[in-house]
Parts: structure tokens; C-alpha cells; sequence
């Protein structure tokens, strides 16, 4: 029996004393883990499918529509590409053990900061069953043991995937408990889970916003959430125009239903004559439906004809993840600002401008986890920005903000030694 | 009007405004609101002294003891002590703007992760009204604004204090609603401060185990828990006998009353019959009460008399935070890490030994914030480890573990500049 089915509190301390021992394993023998359950992935391959073909016939008979069926679906393909995900993980740096600070105090005590698993992470998500190996293949490679959550939907697909992973992973030498993963997908387990204190370190939800606050009116264990993302794009009064279309239309249209696509588009007002027509006319072109506030809508009305749209104030607040866009006018890149402190979650906003004081104003003022000054907001993920891989983006401002990867799977411990030190 | 006395709703919001300014504010600004600060104490020290002769009547007549009384106690002294204790935070660096990680993407994006304040910092503390300022300090220092929450038994000492840091801190430049209290000491206060979502940032209570339950039950924003310390010392098999007593009596003895002094003493049993009379001869010695498991009793007892007791399981547990200590044999290091990995609170353990793999089985398998080798648990303090100050001590695993000092008071954001990039 490799996948715990037992009862949460049961799992959460098998997955502890898993942890224990995981803290402990050389990088080798991670690494080495890791090419098992890849290699099991793909040796295993009729065995995920036929177990997702269930959840498969299931959704068709539930009707959950055609984008979540594909979401749900697995195929050679897909299950290839999982088992690749996780020897790209094998191959980054393993965290653990990293000395991140280290100094000598005046009473000669050496002091080294040093980098260790967080212990036992829990992992709840929704819909997509390759997060099952994602997040296991993160957490094991971050010496974390890993408790799986997933949605019902996918539960056939889940459990045939954690059993895999599970199997191997204890095979190639890690402890029994390392991966599990937690049958029902129910409210009560997910409470269970939430209030292990003393178990689970950390709990990471991967989902909508009914599951961000199902959580926070439960949780007593530490979360980070993966949260939404209402990212801006501000045009300054500086920009190139060539530039500022392509930085737009990639932000909103490239991948519009992720959290670092752009939900809210801002032109200063001196540009707005020039601009807002051509890229109004670019937007609508590519299919996007534009909210304008009512100084740019009478120049966005005349080109966009029926994608173009009157914007209420709850536009501005609005993640659409979606092809819409609100566009509003500002007069100074100081009301831009203003503007995404009201309304922005944190997440990744931009400039694009040529003014380096402008930019700089941007960079200095605007309170989020990624501030980008002439790109586009799509960066703000781990595997961009060089992390090799991520868990989650987080927009909170404690331990792990933006992208969430093998680092922030960590913390730290103080290693101090001496030689009879006492204090005086 | 300086200090705030409004609905705790308006003077988060107030706070909030004057973080996003205070995020700003240069270095020497920052320098010269605290130089202000110090002098205004020492200026207007008799304006503190009345107001705290007010706190100590009220005490007296309320019958709260000696200890209470010393703790609330202001006198010439002391808050010069706290002036000068305001200057030695100015002349730390400032964490604000430091370079944590950058590097160039394979694309031409640079990415910069660059620590910025926090926001709005909530401290809610008991007793002694020495927090008002040194907390203040610390916050301002790291550009944070503060909102303190002081016991009421404190009320005119704090409001005094904080209304002298406020004044100080605008006529140095700095906005209105840096500082700010919260007056009225009740848990409604507390639970309305624990809600303000999108504007209070952090809390950190610095109190008893009934504040953290009081907080834990009601708080939605983050907080960090300046948690009690159930610390150990293990006496392992290859330890030299003189260094180990040196370090066992000073992480009792030396300031029974504070989170990183012992609680539990761990010896080996191959050690004890030589080392554990000796001990507790010291110990008994100076005042303190054993706490022995049956092993250790009978060799614990013909030395110690009176101050010799059985320990019962409870005692494992138990913050003492008084001249006592719990006494136990175990037969490995293995053993102690295990004892520890079960009863610890994750603060500070120590090993004493000459034996290298001891040592390392030890920092390996120890999980807590601060693990010592031959040297007392009575280090783990920001100043002593060099960080200048600090706020509380974090046996949490996410954001700071350990001292929270100035960085620990900031997150960190990513500025990314490139030109005209998009994703693709």
C-alpha cells in the first residue's frame, strides 16, 4: 500500500515522519526519486489513462462542458509531457542546504542562516490532474513531504497518479508517506486538513476563489495563496506606440486566462487621441471586448463598434480572465498608480513609457510582486524567471511573493556554534 | 492632533496612506524622524514620567505585584535608555532598496528582486511601555507605518510615548499617521484590528499564550507569532564536563524569565553518573528546582534535597520561565533529536559535545529556529546575532523564523526592465 486513503490526521502524521527523514536526503537520492516516478509515468502510461478515462466518462455524464473536460483529459501525450516536467525539476538546483547568510559575531560564535524544508506542504487543487506530479515532483525536490488534494472530478486520474509517483518514489529510497494524497474531495476533509497544527507546515491552494475562502474560514495552519491576478498596463505619455500595442496585445490576448494576463489597460490622457483608436482597433481585431470609461470611449466607440463597451466602476475590479479589457484614461503616471493601489491585487503591473523619470516613479510607487517597466505582465511565472519551475504565484507579502518555486518551498534554520559560549 | 484616537477602521486607513509615503521615504529622513524622536523622549521626559506615575498609581491601587509594578515602571533612566535605544536603530542599515537577487533572463529581461517595506505593521504588546518606542523605531526605520495596541494597564505611559514619537516624526518630515495607537485595551479593539484587510499588513503580538489564542481565533490579516520557547540542552556523551555545566547554568540561570532560556536538560546516559550530581549540585546551587525523570532521580536526589523533584509528563512541555528545569536521560543523540522533535517549540536547542557527527546528526536533525553547538541557548536575539534589534522572536517556519529584525519587517518585490518584450 503506497497512497494512504486513511483518515487525514493518520495521513498528516505518517506524512511528518516522512518529512523528518526527507529533510535529510541527499540530492542524489531525490534526484534519483524523481527519475523513477518519471520513468513509472511513462511505463505506467495505460494505467493513468484507463483510471482517467473513468473521470472522463463521468464529467460527460455530469456535462461539465467541453473546456473542462480538456482540462480533465490525459492522453500518451500529455502524460509524456508530465514525466519531462519532472526530470526538468530533477535537473534544478536542489535549495536544501544553501548557506544564505553566514558571519562571524564579535564573541567569535560562527552563525550560518541556513536554507531546510518546510516539513510537510499540502497541496489542494482543482480540476487538472498533472498538478498531482507537478507539486509532488516540487516538494520532493525541496525535501517537503507532500499531502495531495484534489478535486473529485479527477479522482480516478489523482489516485492512479499519486499511487505511481508514491510507489516510486519509496522504491528509489524515500520514505514510505513522502507522497500521499487525501480520498474525497469533500468540505470536511479539506477542514481536516486545514486545522493539522503540528502536521502540515504549510497549505497551498490552487484553485478559484470559492476555495481561497473555504479556506480562510477554516485554515489554522499557515496558506499561501495563489492568488488572483488584476494586472494593469499603463501606457505613459512617453511610450512608443509601436511598442505599447505589442506590450498590450500580448498581455491581454496571448493567454487570457491566466493570472498574469491584463484585465485593465490605462492611457495617459496626452496620448490618448493618437492611441486609443489604434489600439482599440488591435484589441477589438483580435477579438477582445473593450469597457472604456467615458473619456475614451467616444474615441473608442467609432472603431470598435459592437467590442466596444461602456465600463461601470466594477469593471475596475473585475479579473476577467477573459478577451476583455477596461481601459480608462489617466492624466499623470502619479494617477496611474493611484489607480492600481485602489484596485490592483498585487500582482504584476506595467509601464511602458521613454521616460526614465516616469519609470522610475512606476517602479518606486506601485505595491505588487512584479513591476515591469516596457514588457508585458505574462512573465511574472517561476519557469520565466528562471526558477526552473513554480507551485503557484502568490500576491501575498509574507514569505513567498510572486512566483512560488523551490526556494520559497523552503525555510531557514540558524546553525550556530561555539566553543563553550556562554552569555554575560 | 498626532496620535490617533479614532475608530481602529480610520486609523488603519490612515496608516495606510502614510505607508505608501513612508515606502518612499529616503534614509536620512527616516534617520533624522528617529534622531527626533530620541531627543523629543528625552526633552519631554517628565510629560512620560506623569503619565506613567498614573499607570503605577492605578497598578498599586489594583494590586497587579512587584514584577508588574518593575515592568511598568518609567523613571529618568529608563527613558533615556529608550531614547538611546531609538538612535542605535537609526544607525542601522536600511533595509529598504537592498538588492536581494538579480540577473539577466536568457531573453534580455533584468530582473531585480529589491526589499521594500511592508506596509502597515500592527504590534500589540503587554506591560511595558518601553515596546511603544522600540517598536516604533523599528518600523519607521524599515518604512512601515505602525499602529501599537498596548495593554490598558499601560494607557497613559503609551499614549504619552506614542504621542511624542508621532509629533516627532511629522515635524522630522514624515507623514501623519506613521504612528498611531489604538487606545482602548478590549478584545473588540484587538478583533477589529485583526480584520483590516487590505490595510494592516502584518500583526505581531508580543504576549502570552492567551493573547496568540485570542489573536488566532479572530485574526484574518497575517500575523507572526512571537511564540514561547520550550528550549533544550543536550548533554551528549562526548561532551566536556566543565563547558557543559558553564552552558547548562547559563541558559537557566542567567534570565530564567525569557523565551530562549532553558527549560529541559537532556544528558547522555553514559555521561550521567559522572556528570549529573555535579549538575544538579550546581544547579540546586543556584536556586533551582529539578525536575527529574526516574532515572536521573536517584542520581539526582542525594545531591540536590529538597530541590530535587520526580518530573511528570507535563514537565516535557512546560515552559517554566522560572529557576526550574526538567531532567532526562536519553541513550543517543538520536534520542535527544527525538525528544526534542516531540516536546520542542522550535525556538532554540543546543547541543554540548566534541564529537563532530554528534554535532552535525544534531544541526541535521534538529527542526527549529536556532540550533547551537557548544554554546547557550541564550544567543537567539537580534542584537546579539547582529541584526541590531528586533521586534520578537519567530518560532514560525514562513516569512521570518528566528529574530525578527529590520528585513524581517519588508517584503520584497521584483522590478523586471526590458524593451518591448513580450512573451511568446
Amino acid at each position: 500500500m503506497a497512497v494512504a486513503v486513511s483518515r487525514v490526521p493518520e495521513t498528516c502524521r505518517a506524512a511528518k515522519r516522512a518529512a523528518r527523514l526527507l529533510a535529510r536526503a541527499d540530492t542524489a537520492v531525490k534526484d534519483g526519486a524523481l527519475e523513477a516516478i518519471a520513468l513509472a509515468l511513462e511505463e505506467r502510461c495505460e494505467e493513468i489513462l484507463a483510471a482517467n478515462e473513468l473521470d472522463m466518462a463521468a464529467g460527460r455524464r455530469a456535462e461539465i462542458g467541453e473546456a473542462l473536460l480538456d482540462r480533465l483529459r490525459l492522453d500518451d501525450g500529455r502524460v509524456r509531457g508530465i514525466a519531462r516536467a519532472v526530470r526538468q525539476v530533477a535537473a534544478l538546483a536542489d535549495p536544501v542546504g544553501e548557506v544564505i547568510d553566514g558571519h562571524r559575531l564579535p564573541n567569535g560564535l560562527d552563525v550560518r542562516k541556513v536554507r531546510v524544508p518546510l516539513g510537510v506542504v499540502a497541496v489542494v487543487y482543482e480540476a487538472r490532474p498533472n498538478v498531482t506530479i507537478d507539486a509532488a515532483a516540487l516538494c520532493l525536490k525541496s525535501g517537503n513531504a507532500i499531502i495531495l488534494r484534489g478535486s473529485s472530478s479527477a479522482g480516478h486520474s489523482n489516485l492512479a497518479l499519486a499511487r505511481i509517483a508514491s510507489e516510486a518514489a519509496v522504491s528509489a529510497g524515500l520514505p514510505e508517506g513522502s507522497v500521499s494524497l487525501v480520498a474525497g474531495g469533500g468540505r470536511e476533509e479539506l477542514a481536516e486538513l486545514a486545522t493539522q497544527r503540528g502536521s502540515v507546515d504549510l497549505i497551498i491552494p490552487r484553485g478559484g476563489e470559492s476555495l481561497k475562502e473555504a479556506l480562510q474560514a477554516v485554515a489554522t495552519v499557515p496558506v499561501i495563496y495563489a492568488a488572483s491576478g488584476n494586472c494593469h498596463v499603463y501606457v505613459d505619455r512617453g511610450a512608443e506606440l509601436e511598442m505599447a500595442e505589442r506590450i498590450v496585445l500580448n498581455a491581454k490576448v496571448q493567454r487570457p486566462g491566466v493570472c498574469n494576463a491584463a484585465e485593465t489597460l490605462l492611457v495617459h490622457e496626452q496620448l490618448a487621441e493618437e492611441f486609443v483608436p489604434r489600439l482599440v482597433a488591435a484589441l477589438t481585431g483580435a477579438g477582445v471586448l473593450v469597457r472604456a470609461d467615458a473619456a475614451s470611449l467616444v474615441l473608442a466607440a467609432g472603431v470598435g463598434g459592437a467590442l466596444v463597451e461602456p465600463a461601470t466602476e466594477e469593471d475596475w475590479d473585475t479579473e476577467y480572465l477573459a478577451p476583455v479589457i477596461a481601459l480608462g484614461l489617466v492624466g499623470s503616471v502619479e494617477e496611474a498608480i493611484e489607480h492600481i493601489a485602489r484596485h490592483g491585487s498585487g500582482h504584476s503591473e506595467a509601464i511602458v513609457t521613454g521616460d526614465a523619470v516616469a519609470a522610475r516613479a512606476f517602479q518606486l510607487g506601485v505595491d505588487a510582486a512584479c513591476v515591469y517597466v516596457n514588457a508585458s505582465t505574462r512573465f511574472t511565472d517561476g519557469g520565466e524567471f528562471g526558477m526552473g519551475a513554480e507551485i503557484g504565484n502568490s500576491t501575498q507579502k509574507l514569505h513567498a511573493r510572486g512566483p512560488i518555486g523551490l526556494r520559497e518551498l523552503c525555510t531557514f534554520k540558524y546553525l550556530v556554534e561555539g566553543d563553550g559560549h556562554v552569555r554575560t
